[in-house]
């Protein structure tokens, strides 16, 4: 009963896919004990370097023989001004103070055309190293590399939070589309619609988008065990893929003090700030986000202000102050628990089978 | 399969409650219509007077045997300055004069105690005309209230949009508590928890708060046919309520630009705004939405605002001007249908019956 046409595709054994979650959290235990045990793991490979991938994916299949994909950021073309980068400088110096970060940690701002370059070289190492699954986040790829990817016959799944973004992955060829809804963790998605106005929940997300496009939905966002993959399922979606229900499991890499935020965090606050990188993102308020608020949401575009913030998280995280530390997580704390992947995808397997509705 | 201990309490055939929209969409046909056709029909009671709710109840229960209930606004202490008053008025003039409407129109500003007086009579009502359902928003009534509705065996719903809120209208008493997902149309029902913290999609706030109360949860935003109803079953709910779904229905008594509406919508459109009434509410962004998005989000507290707003709503009404009228609706435009509540009530359950998973 959890078998359909996307687990055939995707030749797991069952419909959940570990989310690709940036920065380190996706690590070779977790995509591999994640795909070992039915599912489908995924390397974030978002702000990762070419040959950090490349390695990560040949230490992967030595520890698996299971399929398994990485998600990449599509670059977005993005403009900064010396002023906008001054004010975004002057913002964060009380907090650069207060971790004692050094002037000199000077900040390289980030090119597009660098962006753009690496992108493509993650894109030959895909083809290269025959990752059978490549996601996208933050808009499609050009129809060129589009092409090449299926050439080479690897499943491509696009990233929507609107109806308008999930045909557009649809008709760009993308083999499913991955729907994010409001309760999501990490970064917003939306490449066409507004921030606010693609802030839709999974309930009325998932059968409007299932309605609108042939090609299978994956559901994202606030799922966490068998009961939030059988409501997806009942409407209209043919698998899901979750983040914080992975992100506090022991194979992990997430900080130990990230994982003991969301097992002590509610529902309440998980907020979105576009403080820490520039694009809108959902995780728990803390300081950062709270003395970042007073500043109004004007920050330089993604990646700049990622770019900026960078030195701040790496000296919160290294000194334990989850203070100043990015804590993304979706709207369903409550439910996080400390286990292994294995044991996460038998329960949400044994959950699932039990409901009788 | 659909039945169960809430169901069983509520005597009705199917989990499936009207949502009480105020401001004349429950007709006594509606409400008749969904009671008679085994979900439970709900009176939109909020801005109504004592003598009209006393005068529907004897109208449904000349259409209806079966059980129905009513809704009322737990009336909120509210505070306005002069200054306040003046600025909104100063706000709303260039729209005041679009619509032609003279400055003889001016407003009686809302006191409390008469609106409290309100409550007190409608609670007399209940008890009177032995309404066998009564449902709160935007808080809780007084221990007192509680228990004198408790003392008659009126079954009473409380409405939450977080688990905080969930938690106290367990401990307040309430049978049940419909909780509010993100999704909503109409206005927020958050009463403890902050406006924009407690916007949590349904995927996530239906089993956090199934796992925190012992009393059936009700779950309410976004959910139009059998699949959300499926859905909101396998999360941890014992039924749901549809509003957007039922307003649409023939029966409603929606005005027909405002069915229309809906019916030509898409997702994106449905955005938060705090400026028709002082609280907020989801509705189809129009052209009253943007404007007064200019003005910032300090309005004058509810139900100031709406006093302030009210004729102008009015005139657009009779002038079937779409632009400044409040079109509230949940985030599942595209599913809404022209069609009977009985067809509606009978197609959801037709597809719930129709979704093996």
């Amino acid at each position: 009963m959890l078998k359909n046409e996307l687990t055939k595709l995707l030749n797991i054994e069952y419909p959940v896919v570990q989310a690709p979650m940036a920065g380190g959290i996706t690590t070779s235990q977790l995509v591999s004990a994640v795909s070992n045990s039915g599912g489908l793991g995924m390397i974030g490979a978002g702000y990762m370097t070419p040959d950090a991938l490349q390695e990560q994916i040949r230490e992967i299949k030595q520890l698996t023989t299971k399929n398994f994909g990485i998600n990449l950021f599509v670059p977005n073309k993005f403009h900064v001004t010396v002023d906008e980068v001054e004010t975004a400088e002057k913002n964060l110096k009380p907090i650069r103070q207060a971790l004692n970060l050094q002037e000199e940690h000077q900040v390289k701002i980030p090119e597009y055309r660098h962006h753009a370059e690496t992108f493509n070289e993650m894109i030959k190492i895909v083809i290269e190293d025959k990752v059978k699954v490549c996601s996208f986040t933050f808009g499609l790829p050009s129809k060129e590399i589009i092409s090449e990817l299926k050439a080479h016959h690897i499943i491509l799944l696009g990233t929507a939070t609107t109806v308008r973004e999930a045909s557009e992955a649809e008709k760009s060829g993308m083999d499913a589309v991955i729907v994010q809804g409001s309760e999501a963790g990490g970064h917003r998605g939306n490449f066409i619609s507004d921030h606010k106005e693609s802030l839709i929940g999974l309930m009325s997300l998932i059968p409007q988008v299932s309605d609108h496009v042939r090609i299978p939905v994956i559901a994202a966002g606030g799922i966490m065990d068998g009961r939030g993959l059988m409501a997806s399922l009942c409407l209209g979606a043919r698998a899901v893929q979750m983040g914080t229900a992975f992100l506090t499991c022991t194979e992990s890499g997430a900080h130990p003090l990230y994982k003991e935020a969301i097992m002590n965090a509610d529902e309440e606050e998980m907020v979105l700030t576009n403080a820490f990188s520039g694009k809108w993102a959902r995780g728990i308020k803390n300081r950062f986000i709270e003395e970042m608020q007073g500043k109004g949401e004007a920050f330089p575009q993604f990646p700049v202000q990622n770019a900026l913030t960078q030195p701040i998280r790496k000296a919160a995280t290294s000194q334990k102050n989850r203070d100043y530390m990015s804590l993304w997580s979706g709207q369903s704390p409550r439910l996080a628990k400390t286990q292994s992947a294995e044991d996460l995808i038998r329960s949400i397997v044994s959950e699932a089978n039990k409901i009788h509705i």
